[in-house]
């Protein structure tokens, strides 16, 4: 009773972790933008619609906060002393996903904007972050962001399939 | 008792399957490549060599194949009606840590192929598959694969999860 009470808390910061780091990548990618005049003449302007993955990006963890404040709510109104089993099977589908595709999703940022720091001298795809300085090092920085939400996600996961197991 | 049986016989099984996809898969994307001839005289040759992530999802799916069978070993060899619950918790640590770098090592592998695919207009990245056509189905056969092969990861660290978790 006191270990379910204690886990219910555990989970509940966990959430509210998450919820901030996810919302705080979206933002830090979302309103990243930088523009730079090129030879004196072509105004050349960089955004996170310009490479599709970071649009991804936003959304799926805007997605997974949403998804988290509802996982918040749901722990304030039914909490009680009796775990449901479907609920718990429920609840533990839904975080594994969740982590796996924000996972994946972060992974494959970083994979795109790799290519914009190093290019591809085989496919001659040119480098890009030695013009747009500022706005690689935001994105750099939304993407740590995003990988420690993540981390703090798969810890989600592990506590929820405890929650579930442990009632077998 | 019985139970347990079946779960082991479930978890090697599979693990051999898991085995087998990544191994396809490293294979498919390491025996792949293409020489074309471009204008007559500029021989050009696609290998996986030419995208870091293509090599580094080889050597991955490749650690994460040598992983489960080590795992398929320890099953027969030690394989007792006792499950000891720190070897359960570094089973559970290591399927969960090797089902999360395979996905993300696949997605950011899409990510990298999806590029040579459709371009990138704003960033002037010319597009490949329209010359490495057959390379570029190979590569994509093996991306199915290989997320099969994760979907095969993600049930195995569920069992494991199971495997801890019920102790509690």
């Amino acid at each position: 009773m006191e270990v379910a009470k204690n886990i219910d808390i555990l989970v509940l910061v966990l959430r509210l972790l998450a919820t901030s780091l996810l919302v705080l990548t979206a933002c830090l990618v979302a309103l990243d933008s930088e523009t730079k005049i090129v030879f004196d003449v072509i105004v050349k302007k960089a955004t996170f619609r310009d490479l599709n993955i970071l649009f991804v990006l936003v959304w799926i963890d805007s997605a997974a906060a949403a998804y988290n404040v509802l996982q918040v709510l749901r722990c304030c109104v039914f909490s009680g002393p009796k775990v449901d089993k479907n609920l718990a099977w429920l609840c533990y589908l839904l975080d594994q996903a969740v982590a796996y595709i924000v996972f994946a999703t972060s992974s494959a940022a970083l994979q795109g904007s790799l290519f914009a720091v190093t290019g591809n001298s085989h496919f001659q795809w040119m480098k890009l972050c030695n013009i747009f300085t500022r706005f690689c090092f935001q994105i750099g920085g939304a993407l740590i962001c995003g990988f420690v939400a993540c981390l703090v996600l798969l810890a989600i996961s592990s506590v929820s399939a405890y929650t579930l197991f442990r009632l077998y």
